[in-house]
Protein backbone atom coordinates (compact mmCIF):
# COMPACT_ATOMS: atom_id res chain seq x y z
CA UNK A 1 0.00 0.00 0.00
CA UNK A 2 1.12 3.74 -0.41
CA UNK A 3 2.99 4.98 2.20
CA UNK A 4 3.06 8.61 0.87
CA UNK A 5 -0.19 10.71 1.94
CA UNK A 6 -1.19 13.57 0.45
CA UNK A 7 -3.13 15.97 3.36
CA UNK A 8 -5.11 18.65 1.78
CA UNK A 9 -5.50 22.08 3.64
CA UNK A 10 -3.80 25.72 2.70
CA UNK A 11 -4.06 26.16 6.64
CA UNK A 12 -0.61 25.60 7.96
CA UNK A 13 -1.79 25.47 11.49
CA UNK A 14 -4.20 22.51 10.58
CA UNK A 15 -1.50 20.71 8.65
CA UNK A 16 1.02 20.93 11.38
CA UNK A 17 -1.69 19.20 13.77
CA UNK A 18 -2.50 16.66 11.20
CA UNK A 19 1.16 16.01 10.59
CA UNK A 20 2.39 15.33 14.44
CA UNK A 21 -0.18 12.78 14.49
CA UNK A 22 -0.09 10.80 11.53
CA UNK A 23 4.03 10.58 11.20
CA UNK A 24 4.25 8.53 14.36
CA UNK A 25 2.33 5.68 11.82
CA UNK A 26 5.25 5.60 9.72
CA UNK A 27 2.87 7.34 6.99
CA UNK A 28 5.17 9.93 5.03
CA UNK A 29 2.70 13.01 4.78
CA UNK A 30 3.30 15.69 2.25
CA UNK A 31 1.45 18.87 1.41
CA UNK A 32 0.52 19.50 -2.30
CA UNK A 33 3.13 21.86 -2.15
CA UNK A 34 5.94 19.93 -0.99
CA UNK A 35 4.62 17.43 -4.11
CA UNK A 36 5.11 19.93 -6.35
CA UNK A 37 1.53 20.29 -7.73
CA UNK A 38 -1.27 22.38 -6.71
CA UNK A 39 -4.33 20.92 -5.91
CA UNK A 40 -7.76 22.92 -7.39
CA UNK A 41 -9.60 25.33 -4.70
CA UNK A 42 -12.39 23.16 -3.37
CA UNK A 43 -15.50 25.09 -2.94
CA UNK A 44 -17.21 23.88 0.84
CA UNK A 45 -21.19 23.68 -0.36
CA UNK A 46 -21.79 20.46 2.07
CA UNK A 47 -24.46 21.02 4.87
CA UNK A 48 -22.29 19.44 7.33
CA UNK A 49 -18.55 19.01 7.87
CA UNK A 50 -18.83 15.03 6.52
CA UNK A 51 -19.83 16.50 3.38
CA UNK A 52 -16.84 18.87 3.50
CA UNK A 53 -14.37 16.03 4.69
CA UNK A 54 -15.39 14.20 1.97
CA UNK A 55 -15.16 16.58 -1.16
CA UNK A 56 -11.91 17.57 -0.26
CA UNK A 57 -10.72 14.37 0.24
CA UNK A 58 -12.02 12.58 -2.79
CA UNK A 59 -10.75 15.77 -5.13
CA UNK A 60 -7.14 15.65 -3.70
CA UNK A 61 -7.06 12.15 -4.23
CA UNK A 62 -8.15 12.05 -7.73
CA UNK A 63 -5.72 14.94 -8.57
CA UNK A 64 -2.76 13.65 -6.73
CA UNK A 65 -3.26 9.81 -7.79
CA UNK A 66 -2.52 9.49 -3.72
CA UNK A 67 -4.76 8.75 -0.91
CA UNK A 68 -5.42 12.22 0.51
CA UNK A 69 -6.28 12.92 4.25
CA UNK A 70 -8.72 16.20 5.21
CA UNK A 71 -11.04 17.84 7.34
CA UNK A 72 -13.60 19.66 8.12
CA UNK A 73 -14.07 21.53 11.51
CA UNK A 74 -15.70 24.31 13.33
CA UNK A 75 -17.52 25.22 16.71
CA UNK A 76 -21.40 24.28 17.31
CA UNK A 77 -22.92 26.73 19.82
CA UNK A 78 -25.94 25.41 21.42
CA UNK A 79 -27.23 28.93 22.41
CA UNK A 80 -27.40 29.67 18.26
CA UNK A 81 -28.74 26.05 17.23
CA UNK A 82 -25.64 24.51 16.19
CA UNK A 83 -24.08 27.86 14.52
CA UNK A 84 -21.83 28.81 13.15
CA UNK A 85 -20.89 25.17 12.46
CA UNK A 86 -20.03 24.36 8.57
CA UNK A 87 -19.76 28.21 8.34
CA UNK A 88 -17.14 28.69 11.29
CA UNK A 89 -14.75 30.14 9.02
CA UNK A 90 -17.17 32.86 7.29
CA UNK A 91 -19.07 33.43 10.28
CA UNK A 92 -18.46 37.34 9.65
CA UNK A 93 -18.72 37.18 6.28
CA UNK A 94 -16.28 36.49 3.30
CA UNK A 95 -14.03 39.33 4.14
CA UNK A 96 -13.79 38.12 7.99
CA UNK A 97 -10.94 36.73 10.07
CA UNK A 98 -10.65 34.75 13.59
CA UNK A 99 -10.86 38.68 15.45
CA UNK A 100 -13.81 39.57 13.56
CA UNK A 101 -15.66 35.92 13.87
CA UNK A 102 -15.06 36.01 17.19
CA UNK A 103 -15.96 39.27 18.36
CA UNK A 104 -19.30 38.56 16.85
CA UNK A 105 -19.51 35.30 18.55
CA UNK A 106 -19.18 37.62 21.91
CA UNK A 107 -21.72 40.14 20.70
CA UNK A 108 -24.16 37.58 20.54
CA UNK A 109 -23.71 36.16 23.62
CA UNK A 110 -23.07 38.99 25.61
CA UNK A 111 -26.20 38.56 27.93
CA UNK A 112 -25.86 34.91 27.79
CA UNK A 113 -25.80 33.17 31.50
CA UNK A 114 -23.02 30.74 31.69
CA UNK A 115 -24.46 27.30 31.72
CA UNK A 116 -26.10 28.46 28.63
CA UNK A 117 -22.93 29.10 27.19
CA UNK A 118 -21.95 25.26 26.11
CA UNK A 119 -20.72 24.33 22.77
CA UNK A 120 -18.43 21.77 20.74
CA UNK A 121 -15.63 21.68 18.55
CA UNK A 122 -16.38 19.12 16.17
CA UNK A 123 -14.25 17.81 13.65
CA UNK A 124 -14.96 14.96 10.89
CA UNK A 125 -11.76 13.65 8.61
CA UNK A 126 -11.65 11.56 5.80
CA UNK A 127 -9.32 9.84 4.24
CA UNK A 128 -9.91 8.75 0.31
CA UNK A 129 -7.72 6.25 -1.41
CA UNK A 130 -7.60 6.26 -5.52
CA UNK A 131 -9.54 2.64 -5.35
CA UNK A 132 -12.35 4.08 -3.82
CA UNK A 133 -12.15 3.35 -0.33
CA UNK A 134 -13.15 5.77 2.18
CA UNK A 135 -12.40 6.16 5.99
CA UNK A 136 -13.93 8.44 7.97
CA UNK A 137 -13.24 9.48 11.70
CA UNK A 138 -15.49 12.19 14.09
CA UNK A 139 -14.33 13.71 16.97
CA UNK A 140 -16.06 16.50 19.43
CA UNK A 141 -14.55 18.29 22.55
CA UNK A 142 -17.00 19.57 24.54
CA UNK A 143 -16.53 23.23 26.57
CA UNK A 144 -17.91 26.88 26.80
CA UNK A 145 -17.95 29.89 25.46
CA UNK A 146 -16.29 32.07 27.39
CA UNK A 147 -16.84 36.27 27.84
CA UNK A 148 -13.47 37.21 26.47
CA UNK A 149 -11.01 36.56 23.88
CA UNK A 150 -7.98 34.57 26.23
CA UNK A 151 -4.42 33.41 25.58
CA UNK A 152 -2.16 33.58 22.37
CA UNK A 153 -1.60 30.39 20.93
CA UNK A 154 -3.74 28.35 18.56
CA UNK A 155 -5.98 29.45 15.94
CA UNK A 156 -9.84 30.62 14.81
CA UNK A 157 -12.04 30.37 17.97
CA UNK A 158 -9.22 28.81 20.14
CA UNK A 159 -9.09 31.88 22.52
CA UNK A 160 -12.60 32.00 23.33
CA UNK A 161 -13.35 28.49 24.02
CA UNK A 162 -12.92 27.46 27.37
CA UNK A 163 -12.01 23.89 28.90
CA UNK A 164 -11.47 23.47 32.78
CA UNK A 165 -10.90 26.86 33.08
CA UNK A 166 -9.07 27.63 29.93
CA UNK A 167 -8.63 28.66 26.46
CA UNK A 168 -7.70 26.22 23.80
CA UNK A 169 -5.41 29.30 22.86
CA UNK A 170 -4.04 28.88 26.44
CA UNK A 171 -2.72 25.19 26.32
CA UNK A 172 -0.19 23.21 25.35
CA UNK A 173 -0.11 21.30 21.49
CA UNK A 174 0.36 18.24 23.31
CA UNK A 175 -2.81 19.33 25.90
CA UNK A 176 -4.53 20.06 23.09
CA UNK A 177 -4.49 16.85 20.88
CA UNK A 178 -5.11 14.45 23.38
CA UNK A 179 -8.57 16.40 24.21
CA UNK A 180 -9.25 18.46 20.81
CA UNK A 181 -11.98 17.64 18.09
CA UNK A 182 -9.46 17.19 15.79
CA UNK A 183 -6.96 15.23 17.87
CA UNK A 184 -10.07 12.68 18.48
CA UNK A 185 -10.76 12.89 15.23
CA UNK A 186 -7.45 11.79 13.86
CA UNK A 187 -6.74 9.38 16.60
CA UNK A 188 -9.70 7.34 15.50
CA UNK A 189 -8.93 7.94 11.83
CA UNK A 190 -5.26 6.79 12.23
CA UNK A 191 -6.16 3.77 14.55
CA UNK A 192 -8.83 3.05 11.44
CA UNK A 193 -5.30 3.23 8.56
CA UNK A 194 -3.43 1.44 11.23
CA UNK A 195 -5.88 -1.84 10.92
CA UNK A 196 -5.56 -1.65 7.01
CA UNK A 197 -1.81 -1.83 6.89
CA UNK A 198 -2.21 -4.96 9.20
CA UNK B 1 -51.11 2.50 -7.06
CA UNK B 2 -52.31 3.25 -3.54
CA UNK B 3 -54.87 6.03 -3.47
CA UNK B 4 -54.39 6.20 0.15
CA UNK B 5 -51.98 8.57 1.63
CA UNK B 6 -50.64 9.25 5.56
CA UNK B 7 -49.38 12.32 6.80
CA UNK B 8 -46.85 11.84 8.69
CA UNK B 9 -47.26 15.02 10.97
CA UNK B 10 -48.69 15.91 14.73
CA UNK B 11 -48.69 20.25 13.57
CA UNK B 12 -52.33 20.96 12.76
CA UNK B 13 -51.73 23.89 10.63
CA UNK B 14 -49.07 21.84 8.79
CA UNK B 15 -51.31 19.35 8.28
CA UNK B 16 -53.78 21.45 6.62
CA UNK B 17 -51.39 23.14 4.34
CA UNK B 18 -50.39 19.74 3.17
CA UNK B 19 -53.84 18.47 2.67
CA UNK B 20 -54.91 21.64 0.35
CA UNK B 21 -51.96 20.92 -1.87
CA UNK B 22 -52.45 16.93 -1.99
CA UNK B 23 -56.28 16.81 -2.29
CA UNK B 24 -56.22 18.08 -5.88
CA UNK B 25 -53.96 14.69 -7.14
CA UNK B 26 -57.07 12.99 -6.07
CA UNK B 27 -55.01 11.54 -3.28
CA UNK B 28 -57.23 10.64 0.02
CA UNK B 29 -54.57 12.20 2.04
CA UNK B 30 -55.24 10.60 6.15
CA UNK B 31 -53.49 11.20 9.58
CA UNK B 32 -52.53 8.70 11.59
CA UNK B 33 -55.77 9.58 13.66
CA UNK B 34 -57.97 9.13 10.81
CA UNK B 35 -56.42 6.20 10.25
CA UNK B 36 -56.67 4.46 13.82
CA UNK B 37 -53.30 4.00 14.27
CA UNK B 38 -50.68 6.12 16.27
CA UNK B 39 -47.29 6.55 14.70
CA UNK B 40 -43.89 6.31 17.20
CA UNK B 41 -42.50 9.77 17.81
CA UNK B 42 -39.16 9.89 15.65
CA UNK B 43 -36.67 11.23 16.89
CA UNK B 44 -35.46 14.04 14.83
CA UNK B 45 -31.83 13.44 14.69
CA UNK B 46 -30.54 14.14 11.40
CA UNK B 47 -28.33 16.99 10.85
CA UNK B 48 -30.20 18.16 7.77
CA UNK B 49 -34.05 19.04 6.41
CA UNK B 50 -33.22 15.90 4.13
CA UNK B 51 -32.31 13.59 6.61
CA UNK B 52 -34.93 14.06 9.12
CA UNK B 53 -38.04 14.25 6.63
CA UNK B 54 -36.73 11.04 4.91
CA UNK B 55 -36.68 9.31 8.71
CA UNK B 56 -40.20 10.36 9.30
CA UNK B 57 -41.58 9.21 5.87
CA UNK B 58 -39.88 6.15 5.70
CA UNK B 59 -40.95 5.73 9.57
CA UNK B 60 -44.53 6.62 8.70
CA UNK B 61 -44.49 4.06 6.08
CA UNK B 62 -43.02 1.19 7.60
CA UNK B 63 -45.65 1.11 10.11
CA UNK B 64 -48.94 1.99 8.61
CA UNK B 65 -48.11 0.21 5.43
CA UNK B 66 -49.08 3.15 3.21
CA UNK B 67 -47.05 5.81 0.99
CA UNK B 68 -46.21 8.41 3.96
CA UNK B 69 -45.72 12.03 3.01
CA UNK B 70 -43.27 13.59 5.67
CA UNK B 71 -41.84 17.12 5.33
CA UNK B 72 -39.22 18.84 7.54
CA UNK B 73 -38.67 22.24 7.80
CA UNK B 74 -36.93 25.41 9.17
CA UNK B 75 -35.60 29.22 9.17
CA UNK B 76 -31.91 29.60 8.06
CA UNK B 77 -31.09 33.11 9.06
CA UNK B 78 -27.63 34.29 7.24
CA UNK B 79 -26.85 36.48 10.01
CA UNK B 80 -26.48 33.45 12.26
CA UNK B 81 -24.94 31.05 9.55
CA UNK B 82 -27.79 29.46 8.79
CA UNK B 83 -29.41 29.07 12.40
CA UNK B 84 -31.89 27.87 13.78
CA UNK B 85 -32.07 25.35 10.69
CA UNK B 86 -32.91 21.76 12.27
CA UNK B 87 -33.69 23.40 15.45
CA UNK B 88 -36.15 25.36 14.62
CA UNK B 89 -38.71 24.11 16.91
CA UNK B 90 -36.34 24.30 19.55
CA UNK B 91 -34.50 27.26 19.26
CA UNK B 92 -35.52 28.80 22.92
CA UNK B 93 -35.08 24.79 24.37
CA UNK B 94 -37.13 21.92 24.94
CA UNK B 95 -39.70 23.79 26.82
CA UNK B 96 -40.06 26.40 24.24
CA UNK B 97 -42.69 28.17 21.72
CA UNK B 98 -43.32 29.71 18.83
CA UNK B 99 -43.11 33.49 21.19
CA UNK B 100 -39.94 32.38 23.10
CA UNK B 101 -38.32 31.54 19.30
CA UNK B 102 -39.17 34.72 17.66
CA UNK B 103 -38.03 36.47 21.29
CA UNK B 104 -34.86 35.07 21.36
CA UNK B 105 -34.15 35.56 17.44
CA UNK B 106 -35.73 39.20 17.67
CA UNK B 107 -33.00 39.62 20.46
CA UNK B 108 -30.37 37.97 18.55
CA UNK B 109 -30.48 40.87 15.77
CA UNK B 110 -31.35 43.66 18.05
CA UNK B 111 -28.98 46.18 16.18
CA UNK B 112 -28.39 43.74 12.69
CA UNK B 113 -29.35 46.48 9.93
CA UNK B 114 -31.79 45.62 7.21
CA UNK B 115 -29.18 44.78 4.90
CA UNK B 116 -27.56 41.83 7.14
CA UNK B 117 -31.30 40.31 8.36
CA UNK B 118 -31.60 38.06 5.20
CA UNK B 119 -33.09 34.69 5.53
CA UNK B 120 -34.76 31.87 4.34
CA UNK B 121 -37.36 29.31 4.89
CA UNK B 122 -36.65 25.99 3.99
CA UNK B 123 -38.83 22.94 2.99
CA UNK B 124 -37.89 18.96 2.37
CA UNK B 125 -40.76 16.54 1.35
CA UNK B 126 -40.33 13.26 1.25
CA UNK B 127 -42.77 10.41 0.17
CA UNK B 128 -41.59 6.89 0.71
CA UNK B 129 -43.45 3.98 -0.46
CA UNK B 130 -43.61 0.40 0.69
CA UNK B 131 -41.70 -0.58 -2.28
CA UNK B 132 -38.83 1.38 -1.03
CA UNK B 133 -39.42 3.95 -3.47
CA UNK B 134 -38.57 7.84 -2.34
CA UNK B 135 -39.96 10.99 -3.57
CA UNK B 136 -37.78 13.69 -2.53
CA UNK B 137 -38.46 17.68 -3.33
CA UNK B 138 -37.11 21.09 -1.55
CA UNK B 139 -38.40 24.47 -1.68
CA UNK B 140 -36.99 27.75 -0.29
CA UNK B 141 -38.66 31.39 0.83
CA UNK B 142 -36.18 34.11 0.21
CA UNK B 143 -36.97 36.98 2.95
CA UNK B 144 -35.79 39.15 5.59
CA UNK B 145 -36.24 39.06 9.22
CA UNK B 146 -38.28 41.97 10.66
CA UNK B 147 -38.05 44.34 13.32
CA UNK B 148 -41.07 43.22 15.63
CA UNK B 149 -43.63 40.30 15.25
CA UNK B 150 -46.59 41.18 13.11
CA UNK B 151 -49.83 39.50 12.07
CA UNK B 152 -51.90 37.12 13.81
CA UNK B 153 -52.01 34.05 11.18
CA UNK B 154 -49.47 31.56 10.35
CA UNK B 155 -47.47 29.78 12.76
CA UNK B 156 -43.34 29.58 14.15
CA UNK B 157 -41.39 32.18 12.98
CA UNK B 158 -43.95 33.37 10.46
CA UNK B 159 -44.60 36.99 12.20
CA UNK B 160 -41.07 37.83 12.16
CA UNK B 161 -40.30 36.87 7.76
CA UNK B 162 -41.51 39.28 6.09
CA UNK B 163 -41.55 39.01 2.05
CA UNK B 164 -42.32 42.09 -0.06
CA UNK B 165 -42.85 43.93 2.82
CA UNK B 166 -45.47 41.94 4.68
CA UNK B 167 -45.05 39.73 7.43
CA UNK B 168 -46.06 35.84 6.87
CA UNK B 169 -48.46 36.35 9.33
CA UNK B 170 -50.32 39.00 7.50
CA UNK B 171 -50.98 36.91 4.52
CA UNK B 172 -54.01 34.44 2.73
CA UNK B 173 -53.25 30.96 2.47
CA UNK B 174 -53.46 30.63 -1.06
CA UNK B 175 -50.66 33.84 -1.39
CA UNK B 176 -49.01 31.81 1.15
CA UNK B 177 -49.08 28.64 -0.80
CA UNK B 178 -48.07 29.91 -3.99
CA UNK B 179 -44.89 31.63 -2.04
CA UNK B 180 -43.86 29.69 0.81
CA UNK B 181 -41.18 26.97 0.67
CA UNK B 182 -43.65 24.12 1.61
CA UNK B 183 -45.93 25.72 -1.25
CA UNK B 184 -43.12 25.72 -3.40
CA UNK B 185 -41.57 22.10 -2.10
CA UNK B 186 -45.08 20.18 -2.29
CA UNK B 187 -45.31 21.75 -5.85
CA UNK B 188 -42.97 19.49 -6.96
CA UNK B 189 -42.95 16.71 -4.81
CA UNK B 190 -46.95 16.76 -6.31
CA UNK B 191 -45.30 17.00 -9.98
CA UNK B 192 -43.32 14.05 -9.45
CA UNK B 193 -46.28 11.96 -7.95
CA UNK B 194 -48.31 12.87 -11.23
CA UNK B 195 -45.62 11.72 -13.14
CA UNK B 196 -45.50 8.46 -11.48
CA UNK B 197 -49.83 7.92 -11.49
CA UNK B 198 -49.43 8.58 -15.30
Amino acid sequence: MEKTFLIATHNMKKRNELLRILEPLGIDVKTDEELGITLSDVEETGETFYENALLKAQSGCRESGLPCVADDSGLMVDYLAGAPGVYSARFAGEHGNDAKNNAKLLKLLKDVPEEERTARFVSVTCCAFPDGTVLTARGECVGKIGYEEIGEGGFGYDPVFMVNGKSFAEISDEEKDSLSHRGKSLAVLSQKLRELYV
